[in-house]
């Protein structure tokens, strides 16, 4: 069997999960009658430290539904140039509010306050009307960057400053809590609107939920609805989601470890690899004259699974499947894959 | 307890169906790595006599996807004036993929094809261009009335002739081919696409599927995510899915009877009632002298759910939870209600 | 020379304009230093009875930037079913805006206040929201009839009551008001927003005007920037513009005139012919077994040009370049043709 | 009188352009019957080397209507980051043709084909499709910057590679061509359309072109009727811009020198400026401790005008309006603002 390192949203649900969901108590949701989806939003509310929650069907439907309900077509929304937002929800953003992208390159992921405060647009007949600033924290293609409460505050004041309102796509928020050492609370005191995964290493199925204040959760049900987002008896979604909010948190600290086992003796074998921060791990492949597609492949044959994030860079992303002995043999193989390809010069 | 005509979207899984999500095997679906789903697109796909179909979580996303992929800004559609695309999707059409709704009044739901002819626009830079048909069979705002298969015949060949596709909001479609006796294969050769809800009288949680030629289908998952739309361990949903499919399409003439069994009360009664074709009842309350609103809630007061069509018109559902005895006892209570009005004038 | 009764669009300006052209003091419009747009726009202003106006390229921009300006994304628009709004301007308020068409049909262009008070939307999560409705004054497509100031009136009341706004395409509103022998300013008061037409009969080169509150217009200019339509030494075309507002507007009598010469004479052959009220004139062909198509053809052979606004019907518009001789020798034409017609059998 | 440098959209006609316009053969050019309309499309196509033109009413417009041309929603469009387009135009591509907007920072103005290269998508379902790549020559934001036929075939042989049309946005396209001593015509071949000013350098009161091949001109009409931009009796700009194209080029070098002089002289006052290669100069002020407005303000007291690009940054423009004396004038009250500056210490 593989070792399959492409994504946390590969991780299936735990027994108690299946257990919740087979044992729900459901209703229909577009009439807000599922009592279990209308716990978990609660839940998930007070967790995050806002007045309501919202659960939908992916962070991508998250993350859009935020932008539809922020923004009207012709305003512009300030972004990381490799944020997910940006990078991989298909230009739905544009396609679906009418929003123009205005792209910032981070550090690690992280906007600094002062490109923000630049990028918001003056009151020029000739400019679109600055209406959002998204975040990412954990930052996906930054490898799994954490954003510190101090970087999210300095920019949050100065959205605050300028009557912009800040949105965080928190799909692994968790993971930065955790990394941090602090509630995720704290971090979410810095953004108006945030989306988070039940999914990834929290291990639900399906779904994430955003949170805000009651009016913007009022609204984004109407948008919710209009993306064929309003679901019936959802409450078979929401049980495991309850459980990855109450009872899985925690267990990301593992995934960390895991993955600071794989950086570790990637550097062993004199391979680079990027500062790990949480579960992602970024091998760069330059160093072995080889493209990470080609170095994928050979992975590939040999049962391990990652993806290529740019021509010479491959990511492997640790969850709940992955054991400290599969990271060991990950690593036993990359040394033979690296001494296969000495010898053979 | 409530006896809830209000929709069949409140019907909830069978026991069946529950040991189904229980034991499915589910994998990644954004790397279409579900067995489970995939199996359900295959034997959605060879149901519906279409080449391929697409696991989407509503009815309201099916529509959706399928204008987005037949149609690009400042395209028109031609559907009827009460169709659920026009009248109960909150103007998404317009709103995500840009298109001008160009409404026909049916007949009991069904246009004319020579007014759907009449309507495809000329080559004339003042005019949008057609770009797609839609059609709703059963017609939900027309009372559950079918579309025969001639009457579709007629349409689409006015379309295959302007080269313009077609497509089929079969959200009850099984209820229409039951009533018809035909199977839903035939009402689906005169379609380009269809999309047919899992939910409703099949009795899946979640869920809908929309069908159409492989190129189609694969152009609509890249629309699909941007709304959201990819799920992760999509399987749980899909589980059910496929009983909805395989088990459940032939119960639904209990549901029409049950329908028949109201509207002839009703009409004992010298209520008037639209001719009852499947499992949707409207009733028109001017007669008695109240507002459908008040009347609704006087029912509701006794334990009858049911909602408003128009000023005058309620609408009766019925559905998998809905017995012989509930009706009788629906009708018992609607004539105390009359007594008690006649009583008190 | 061809009598050209295709449209008043082709009039051109008088010498007077062209001297007005010659001499206009001229700026940078985008900096609003044009000293001949600023006086048009006052003087429009002024005459429609509204806070202020702007200068836009043609009636469709105008009509456009008042969509844009008073909708969103996802909004719902209440329009006749017929209108140039609707079916001439190519589909560009769902392309641009992002609003969904809610069409209802009229009696000779003007929409029963009680069909639009039914059609603004509820508030229902399935629903999009009603936030424009819009009149068109005289109606291009019901033969140029007039909407009386009591029709307008009954629907403002109706849209106040419901707190939507109003926006008016009087493209050729000035021949409403002097159908009726009302001052414009009279129907515009049953409006927010309108669009008139400075070429048409008023025979300006180029150029509509949009006028209402400051604020509308503030933003208004916002959109025209988006459109392409701020311009920059635009005086150019104000200038006749202006004479067009303050001159031109009583000539439109004659156009009536002209266009009940030619009705009469139409009928005096047996021929069905709308009621006519201003300057536009249908021909129903049907009963000379004809296409308009076919009718138009040999019509243009003998040097008379006109429309065809459906299979059956041609339209024929009068202007200032058409004089009671060429109503004649039209008159003549089609005598002729019907002859050779009758002829031939 | 001012010495206005605020822009070359400031020059008014010339004496010759008045004549024409008045003299000009008109007709209704939405039935595209304006000759001289059509003699202005015939001469810009050859001129520009490509088979087709369009008149339209300013830059932003005939680069939008490029764009929805290209484009369908949900597409990206790559685009250097302080490019007009992206900058200036409202973020109309994205609210008007639901389009993301991909942006690369280029060295003065002009991005490397690498960088295109890399940003042009994958086909992954998580990716929006690349469909139009976007260049500005001469650069505005980079301070009139020109990009060499060079730098412009490279980025073309990357669009060909990929198959992605490329779209010049060339509204001073004629101030590269001189500053480079080609011909237009040979920059020209590096893109698939392009869109120039009639205004600006060329001192036509309104309007600009778009050119393509034959097909794509055709579609952009339909696009150029949605935004409005369809006039009647066009003839009368069109006939100044048949002057700008054929006799008003060659005068673009004196610009240019007026810059030169200019930038040579405040050097000399030992402020910081830009490389000047056309008729831009940007200052620095910086280094004199003042913001750019402050400093405007100052000038505008003495009756010198321009406009701020940066917080510290100035931008002067010079025209047909600026000569030799007026800018010895403007370097005198630069000189004597400084000593003021330095004497109040």
């Amino acid at each position: 069997m593989n070792i399959d390192l492409r994504s946390d949203t590969v991780t299936k649900p735990t027994e108690a999960m299946l257990r919740a969901m087979a044992e729900a108590e459901v209703g229909d949701d577009v009439y807000r009658e599922d009592p279990t989806v209308n716990r978990l939003e609660e839940i998930a509310a007070e967790r995050l430290g806002k007045e309501a929650a919202l659960f939908v069907t992916s962070g991508t439907q998250g993350n859009q539904i935020a932008v539809l309900t922020h923004c009207v077509n012709g305003d512009e929304v300030i972004l990381e140039a490799e944020s997910h937002l940006f990078y991989y929800e298909g230009g739905a953003m544009s396609a679906l509010a009418g929003v123009q992208t205005r792209t910032i390159h981070g550090e690690r992921g992280s906007m600094r306050a002062k490109d923000v405060e630049k990028a918001i647009r003056g009151n020029n007949i000739h400019f679109p009307r600055t209406k959002l600033i998204c975040l990412e924290n954990t930052h996906n293609r930054a490898g799994g960057a954490v954003g510190t409460v101090e970087q999210m505050k300095s920019i949050y004041e100065v959205a605050q400053k300028n009557s912009v309102p800040v949105h965080l796509d928190g799909a692994r928020l968790f993971n930065a809590a955790i990394a941090l050492g602090v509630d995720v609370g704290e971090l979410c005191k810095y953004t108006d609107t945030v989306q988070i995964c039940l999914s990834k290493g929290l291990s639900a199925p399906v779904g994430s939920i955003i949170a805000g204040d009651r009016d913007f959760i009022e609204e984004a049900r109407w948008w919710r609805k209009k993306l064929g987002g309003g679901l019936r008896q959802a409450g078979y979604l929401a049980a495991p989601g309850i459980l990855a909010l109450t009872q899985m948190t925690e267990r990301l600290v593992e995934d960390h470890e895991r993955a600071k086992q794989l950086s570790d003796g990637l550097r062993k074998l004199s391979l680079k690899v990027d500062t790990v921060e949480t579960n992602i791990v970024l091998l760069h492949t330059e160093s072995i004259h080889q493209t990470a597609v080609d170095f994928l492949e050979r992975l590939a044959e040999r049962g391990v699974l990652a993806v290529d994030f740019d021509d010479y860079v491959i990511r492997f992303t640790t969850h709940r499947h992955i054991s400290e002995s599969d990271i060991a043999r990950v690593l036993e193989i990359v040394e033979e894959l690296l001494g296969a390809a000495t010898a053979s010069h």
